[in-house]
């Protein structure tokens, strides 16, 4: 891996001997082109990622979300076809899925709240008058437009999960580029309440990855910033 | 602070000998409600989150957004009622705005791509497929689903930031609620081709502040992870 490390950066030193941070481990982390199958990311570390997940700061704290996580071999290789013949899907030890309530109900809102002011040891109606708001909001836009929101949140989720597999030295990769409908229809997320939103693969680059040796590139700050 | 830092996590020991890993900073962090305008985040930690929301990793690395760094106090001021009252737009010593290109361009997409191929020292052609294939995707769509797509990106670097700045022991107010147009319309974003998508004021929380020592409450795992 050691190799892999010192090639994945653009100009960071690293010093194996400590730990990195986000910054160090956003530089040694790309998107996997190539898994190794024979290569599987252990269960301690899979449930470091899950917890990243579930730490991710969401909307009011709703967490619109579900995170579906595939090991059986066969239903990942289902999936390749539905995500563009992308190879990492199936070769990934763990494929990540994160899917978005497909619109906010009256039960999720009160759920969620529910579950706070317990955590919390307060009175169920602490946050009534807040969540009376969010009710307000939400429930009289049209779905599409929840979901929207919602898979926004999902977004951040997903961000949490490739940076805590960074800092693991896990290899991912993040997708988009899948076909929705497919994905839903073959997982039955509709029955859930949910739509698949991102794909993440799990695992370990194999070393003939055509992107593993490749600088990563990044705008220049003066590109990126505008100060005020 | 490190009252603080005991006091705002659900269940984990902390060792403030050690440095905190994502997971622990990201149980440290908060929502901050009031920050403390006289403590300012230093320019050495501003400058950290800056690179964290430039190495987030963005849709085929096109990095559709800009970030607005307002230290103006007056310009703060004027946000603040923008973003519905929230005072913590003006408390903050910093005011991150994350603005999503309004749409793909041809330019853009080659733009980003002319980078990539000098970082690499690659011959200026090397992806023409590759952006070929995306300007075929993206530039026949309207401009509304393409901005949908460079917002979700920007929420991939939106929590970058957040973990950057937790891991600093910045304090951050992830916020959406405000009304994206009188903001686009104050900072003139549209003649960058621009449009406001997330606020993330930085700095140091009131030691008032009502949240500040409110338990963390997340989902059950059971509940968030569906395993197959």
């Amino acid at each position: 891996m050691y190799k892999a490390l010192f090639t994945r950066s653009t100009n960071i030193t690293f010093n194996r001997n400590i730990d990195m941070g986000l910054l160090e481990s956003s530089k040694w982390r790309y998107a996997t082109k190539k898994f190794d199958p024979s290569k599987k990311v252990s269960q301690e570390n899979v449930d470091k990622i899950i917890e990243a997940v579930n730490l991710a700061p969401t909307s009011s704290g709703l967490q619109p979300f579900q995170l579906l996580v595939i090991t059986d071999q066969k239903l990942k290789e289902q999936i390749v076809p539905i995500a563009a013949g992308q190879q990492q899907v199936a070769d990934g030890s763990h494929l990540l899925v994160f899917a978005a309530w497909d619109n906010y109900t009256a039960e999720r809102i009160e759920n969620a709240y529910k579950l706070i002011t317990e955590v919390r040891g307060q009175a169920p109606d602490t946050y009534k008058s807040y969540t009376d708001r969010l009710k307000a909001a939400y429930l009289n836009r049209p779905a599409e437009e929840n979901f929207a929101h919602t898979a926004r949140q999902a977004y951040i989720a997903f961000a949490y999960a490739i940076a805590m597999a960074a800092e693991l030295k896990v290899d991912t990769t993040p997708m988009e580029g899948f076909s929705n409908e497919e994905l839903d229809k073959l997982l039955n997320l509709q029955a859930k309440g949910l739509k698949s939103v991102l794909l993440l693969p799990l695992g370990y680059h194999a070393e003939d990855d055509w992107l593993l040796h490749l600088k990563k590139a990044r705008r220049p700050l003066s590109d990126l910033v505008i100060n005020l």
